[in-house]
């Protein structure tokens, strides 16, 4: 039998969904699961795009163009627009996903070997890509101490080497929630330009942003605008997951050039997931502030819950739906494991990612875990609830 | 600014969708333009998928599992079972359309350096997705004279070296419409059996054979079932490529286990495009008969036609909807490229793929195109006409 891949045996499992089986399991045995582990909003989609969909009246479900509908493209520029964004039609590729968006970005500008700096705990994807790339993450940590903030220029310059091609953000930022200040974001800037890098800038939570910060936009930054390629999907703004569109967006046309070679060869994004994100654009404004209502009510009531488990911590997320948080275990991975194997109060119990997969430094974020806000208030406070009995049963509890 | 990587350089444009820029500006100047140049069959897509589709009524448009809908799996399963391919659901894996499926095929199981060993023409997109993975696809000719059949075992032991890791087909054959005979499966069994190599099959053509031969899938090929990988897609069975729903299909655990590392990186493949595949298998067996017939009619009126245009020859296919023709031309690309900006007949003109993309041999095929039979017969005709008029106009003319 031939041997697979040395990249695959490399590639990490999902820290969302690798305990998908265990779940999976607990949920044969009648045990609801609370799923806090993965972004996958329970808010509705746009009664738009959801129109859409009942009225599509194609007699063929065809290709569309590799670099997605124009008419869809053009809406894009409207809506970048809104964000003091400026782009045209043309510097917009319509992607898989976001997911596909990175894979391409990172297939198209890195050689293997070649080097990204990423600030850890990161979403764990990116390694993944890089990996299917055979580019090399260094990360440069943060912590849950000081709030998962940018470390000084220094801890960057320390990293950069003749291989290091490429600096990767995720803003705000899954998993930790962390918005980029100003001075942050051009303290990249001027790295980026120094070393003439490329910024891969992941921005797909840019609606959910609740301390009245400013977004900074990688696209808002002056002097690198052939230096950066912008990640984008629909999935988290329209809670369209399913849909697979995302976008990959950069001023410069050779990367342009390049990535849709990669997006010819995959034919075509999907159809009807096009038709439904650009519907989804119509949807009257009531749609958006709802869901942030939400969102920031929600984030209250799981940061509080949290911080009054005794032995928890969690910092303030500024923006997305996620939170890293530390809780009192000995390893989070096996104590979400433990949670869907031997665990349940009355009958019920819950799924969280454990933070280590978001890291690569070896040991980093062992007692912390990733925790999504993407269910209702009552699930939330119930979910807590179930969280604290969890920890008094665990019998690998550790409290400081 | 930076560099775009090595492998974006060396990445074809793809042949199919290379001129598409042409054939746009052709539009605009209001030519009407015939599509022999991709494989989008102007068939209806089933009616049992569209009327899925009319009635999805999901409030969240969210994640599927990473290895795709279990229900639509097991449907697949007996699906299998009507062509004698014994699977599993746990077999099967969703992909974003095969293109995905040969992308984490390759990922899986080749190193950088690796080599496979492909018939050539073949499918232009494995050289992209060769190209992805960092392997270097070494081609075995096959020759319109010969009717593109599979060359002697000698040929391909001596392409055989220590990088050698797989064969890849494509059976029925995208570009040349060859199928290959138990004969020469059972070369490729032998062969694959010795040099322990991996087998990647795209059998996306196999409700298309014409002849009454029997079809061999990879899968029927005994001892050598942990080193078959199968391609699949719905997408021309169904007439539904804009859905994007393929799967990748192996009885190697290891495989699978490393190709769902990949999935899991990418969440997700299309929801709704399931939902419309799984609803699209219950179309009544009407529709895959008369869709049948509609091709057998289309091949004879292209072949046909075009071996009654002096100086031009196509041998007959067998199965799939494409023929690579030889043309009397000096270079097919020219005159592809030519026939959309220089020509038309009666404000008409019409799209071929340059045969040349879909070899990798330097000089070869320069004089062929590939030329899909996915239009109505009396479009076909038409395009039949304009593409005699085209021939008789081009300058580059070169008659044998």
């Amino acid at each position: 039998m031939p041997k697979i891949s040395e990249r695959a045996i490399e590639m990490p499992s999902s820290p969302i969904r690798k305990l998908v089986p265990l779940a999976n399991a607990a949920k044969e045995r009648g045990i609801k699961v609370y799923h806090l582990n993965i972004g996958q909003p329970d808010l509705a989609s746009p009664g738009k795009g959801l129109e859409a969909l009942k009225n599509i009246d194609r007699r063929v479900l065809e290709y569309s163009p590799s670099q997605g509908f124009k008419s869809y493209r053009e809406k894009l520029v409207k809506y970048y627009e809104s964000y003091n964004i400026h782009l045209s039609a043309d510097d917009i590729i319509i992607t898989t996903g976001g997911s596909e968006a990175v894979l391409f970005a990172f297939l198209s500008c890195l050689n293997p070997g070649d080097e990204i700096i990423i600030p850890e705990p990161s979403y764990a994807n990116y390694i993944a890509f890089a990996i299917s790339a055979g580019a090399k993450i260094r990360s440069i940590a943060t912590t849950i101490e000081e709030g998962f903030s940018l470390p000084k220029v220094e801890k960057f310059e320390e990293l950069i080497n003749e291989r290091t091609r490429a600096i990767m953000i995720c803003n705000p930022n899954n998993p930790t929630g962390y918005l980029y200040t100003r001075r942050e974001m051009n303290q990249i800037r001027d790295l980026v330009k120094k070393y003439d890098l490329y910024l891969f800038s992941d921005e797909v939570y840019r609606e959910f942003i609740y301390t009245g910060s400013p977004y900074i936009s990688a696209c808002h930054l002056e002097g690198i605008e052939d230096n950066v390629v912008l990640i984008d999907s629909v999935s988290k703004r329209y809670s369209e997951c399913g849909i697979r569109i995302g976008a990959l967006i950069t001023k410069n046309t050779e990367i342009r050039k390049a990535v849709m070679k990669f997006c010819q060869a995959r034919l075509s994004p999907p159809l009807i997931g096009q038709i439904v994100a650009e519907a989804s654009m119509e949807e009257p404004e009531d749609y958006s502030r709802e869901v942030y209502d939400e969102y920031v009510e929600r984030r209250k009531c799981l940061i509080d819950g949290l911080n009054r488990i005794p032995g928890c911590y969690s910092p303030i997320p500024m923006g997305a739906f996620y939170t890293v948080a530390k809780l009192p275990v000995d390893d989070a991975e096996k104590f979400c494991a433990w949670c869907l194997t031997d665990f349940n109060y009355e009958g019920e119990t819950l799924m969280m990612a454990p933070a280590a997969g978001f890291y690569t430094t070896p040991g980093a974020g062992k007692n912390q875990v990733r925790i999504a806000y993407v269910l209702k208030k009552s699930d939330l406070e119930r979910a807590l609830f179930v969280l604290k009995k969890a920890l008094e049963a665990y019998p690998g509890r550790v409290m400081d």
